[in-house]
Parts: structure tokens; sequence; C-alpha cells
């Protein structure tokens, strides 16, 4: 049976740091880091996701602040709103909560925040700085899965990792990050995708599997190494007639299977999710260095 | 034996298309595409690379200029003519010929060039926007090998794809480029460099091999799956008494060796090398056009 990867316990204490952090720069009268929100409209998950976001920042003692627009509020608004915060000095680092509504382009949203304040790191100068391994924002997500690395004292060095999913917020980002000199980092990534041919060849050569392809329980334990280290990116609700709430959360990795033959993996809830929130904040104080 | 992908007619077919190009814009009194490169000091290859730029660009009908700055120029002067070219609207794109002495930054100076104007596609912006699929400049060698893929009929979509380094010039935009959703693209792609641990055990499962590793006839026969297509990007002088000039030109691959177990394989020179030429030329069309 798999050692659990406690994702939330790891964030915890990330959290717990940054807060330390905190109570250092009031005692010598610095600048609180303070990050602002903005939520246009009203998807339940957005909603619950943001909340999350401002909730965290005032346990562990950042200034917050939520802009909860309405879904009919314009491009031209939005991007007003942007240049607002972009402006406001007392804001070291904002996100705009995807997805917009379709009558916004996200990336015309994304091109307009300032670079510095990019806390969820999808501007393309700080993607750019990601890829030449200059110092910059990487995307929470991916930032995330590093320090759960790190945190939990997981080698990286020379390891064989697959890495399952091209999207712009995760796959590719960590793909890059883990084939970079560093640590964690040093790995030989493969990444593969909707296109692969004969997926579970690869896979059953990683000793590091990270998955985020979006798919409920894709990974079965016949795709999996011996010993394997898995992260899993995924989080879906599926149907549980027998729970109160008629759900229960899973991942893209067939848990109960694959726990089996993995040494180490992640659980969903409580992996992933809550090291994307510890990363948004730790790139909150980054940005009051900026 | 190994069909030759011949970069030198195939960068040639690429420069007459865009001669073509240029004629068609004189007919319009459209603006003729014009390329500066600066170089900096008198090393012999960066002479010899800046020239050959500028000799394709005369062979189609481009506008160029040559600024030849003494190696002593400060980095104050050298921002201060890319300030100059960034605001002289005769000038579309320009390049920086590295390496620069070692009093400047190079990364400063890549920093200030106009991401419009950049047609080495070394800006942050410009990565992060190939990063995200946005539109931009592609560097100039992995833009140059998909060309080379395209117009040899490479059919790469759900192929394995191993790149053989990690720059930022040429190893992880490739690895990039060629995983994305595209054609050429759509490859599942694995990047080893010098902490891969069994280099050969990799290579040999590749259909596709691009090695851009910076060291003479490293991949030898027995590290290449029989029928793969194998794309050389290095280039080195070694010793050759037996000729008149001293040396000859090798690139990463044993050319010997492997040229009798690929299908397809790129000569040093020939090969990659007058693609980049191709690219530069093609970024600079696309420049005007921005």
């Amino acid at each position: 049976m798999a050692e659990i990867i406690d994702g939330k316990a790891t964030s915890l204490q990330i959290q717990e740091e940054l807060a330390k952090e905190v109570e250092k720069i009031k005692q010598k009268g610095g600048k609180v880091p303070h990050l602002a929100a903005v939520l246009v409209g009203d998807d339940g998950a957005s909603v619950t996701y943001v909340n999350a976001k401002v909730k965290a920042c005032e346990r562990i003692g950042f200034g917050s602040t939520l802009v909860h627009l309405p879904r009919e509020t314009t491009e031209e608004e939005l991007l007003r709103k942007v240049a607002e915060l972009n402006n406001n000095p007392e804001i070291d680092g904002f996100i705009v909560q995807v997805p917009l509504p379709s009558h916004i382009d996200e990336q015309k949203i994304v091109d307009a925040i300032d670079p510095k304040k990019d806390v969820d790191g999808f501007h393309p100068i700080n993607m750019g700085k990601m890829i030449l391994g200059l110092p910059g924002m990487v995307p929470a997500t991916p930032k995330g899965i590093l320090l759960l690395l790190e945190k939990n004292g997981i080698e990286t060095e020379g390891k064989n990792c697959v890495v399952m999913g091209r999207s712009h917020t995760v796959g590719t980002p960590i793909s890059v990050l883990l084939s970079r000199k560093s640590k964690p980092g040093n790995c030989t990534v493969t990444q593969i995708h909707s296109r692969t041919k004969d997926i579970a060849r690869h896979t059953r050569q990683a000793d590091l599997l990270i998955v985020a392809i979006g798919q409920p329980e894709f990974v079965t334990g016949d795709m999996v190494k011996e010993g394997a280290v898995v992260i899993d990116v995924g989080i879906h609700r599926v149907p549980a007639p027998e729970r109160k709430s008629g759900f229960k959360l899973k991942g893209d990795v067939n848990f109960e299977e694959v726990s089996e033959i993995a040494s180490k993996i992640t659980p969903v809830p409580g992996g992933v999710g809550p090291m994307t929130i510890a990363a948004l904040l730790y790139n909150t104080l980054l940005a009051t260095k900026s």
C-alpha cells in the first residue's frame, strides 16, 4: 500500500512558514503582502475557489480583497479594473479567476496584468521567463507540485518522469520545470497527450507520474510501474447516490488500484489542490519583493 | 543507407518563396522587409554567421543593414543602439549576434529588444507566447527544424520523439513545439540531457531523434532505432590534417554509423544550419506584418 503524500498538511506547513514571514515583516514595519482576487459572475466552483484563496490569506495574515463583479461586466470594464489593480500600490498581486464569461477574451485580460503582480503566472512574459530559467512568477499548480515534491523529500534527479497532459496551466509548465537543471528537476521528462500511441507503454516507464489529463480515474493499476510516485492533478465530481451530497471527488487516477502499486501517491481531495493555494500565497509574498 | 534530408536545398526553396513574396510586396508598393544585424567585436564564427544572414537578405531582395560595433562597446551604448533600431520604422526585425563580449549582460540586451522586431525569438515574451500557442516569433533554429520537417513531408503526428539537449535556443523550444497540437507537432516528446540515466535506452525508442547536445559524433549507430528520422543540430570543427583547411565539420551524430540505420538523416554541413537562416528570413517577413 502506497504512502500518502499529504498535500493538505504540506500546504498548511507552508502557510505556517508564510505566517511567520508576515510576523517578521510586521516587526520590521514592512509592507504586509496583499492579494486581490477578481471574480466575474457566480459560477459555483469559481466562488468556492476564490473564497478558499481569500480565507487562506486571512489565516496567514496577508491582506486580501475580493472584487466581485456581475456576470454582465464588459471586457472594457474588466480591463479598467485590471489597470486599477496594476496601479494600486497596496495590492502586491492579484488573480482574475477563470473561466470568464464568454463575451470576455481571457488572453486579453491576462496580457493586461502587470507581470510583477501576476501571481497566477499565466502572463506570456512569466511563461517565457520560466522557459529561460529567469526569476519570475511560476504558475500556481506546477509551483505547488514542485513544493509538494520538495517538502516531502521526493528525489527527482535522474528519474524518468511522465507528464500526462499538455495544458498551458499544468502539463506543459510542469514538463519544462522538471526538465530544468534545478532541484526539484533534472528529470528525464516524457510529455504524453491525446495523440500519444500506446499510453500505457510510456506510463509504465515512469518513476514519477504526473497526471493532469482531466478524465476521472483514467490511470489504472496496470498502467503504473511498481514503486512509482504518482501525483494526481485531476479533480472531478462523480455521482455517489449513497452519499448525502450525491457525489464524491475523484482524481484522474484510480486511487484504489494505483495505491496498491505506487510507492507514494497524492489523494483527491487533499493532494495537489491545497498546494495550489500554498503556491499562490508563496507567489504573493514573492511579488512584494519584486 | 538513409535518405539525406537536404537542408540546403530546402532552405533555398524557402528563400525562393520569400523572394516571390518580396516581388508581390513591391508590385503592391508595400514595405520591403528589412533585417538589421548587430555584431559586437570580431569573433570569427560570429562574423561568418552575420555575413551569411546579410547575404541571404540581399539574395532574396530584403533590405539589410549590418551594424558592426567595436569590441569595447559598452552595455549602455549597445542598449542605445537597440532602442534606436526599435524606433526605426525602416527596420522590421533585427538580431544582436551572440556571444557578446563578457562585459555586456546578454539577457539585458535581449529584454530591451521590441518583441515585435525580435526575429531571433529569444525575448521572454516570445518564448511565453510559444508555450501558450499564441502567435509570436519562434526561435530561428527550432523554427528551421519545423520548416525542414514540413517541407520534406516528414510525418510527426503520434510519433515518439526524443530531443537530446535542453538549451534555451534549441532543445527546450523544439520539445515544446513538437508536443503542441499542431502540424508539425503532436509528437510524444522525451527530452533528455546530461543527467539522464541510460541515454541509449531512450534514444532507441525514438521514431524522430533531434540531437542538440553540443558534443561531436556523440550519437552512435547502436543508439538509434532502425528506420528512425535523425535531425542533427550540432556543428563542430574537428582536426583533419589530411585536408588543406586542417579541419572538417562534424555534427553531434556519427553520420557514417547512423546513416546505415536511420531512414532519413540531415548531413552536417547542409542540414539544420541553412534552415536557421531560412527561418530568420521567414520571421523577418512575419515582422513586417505585425
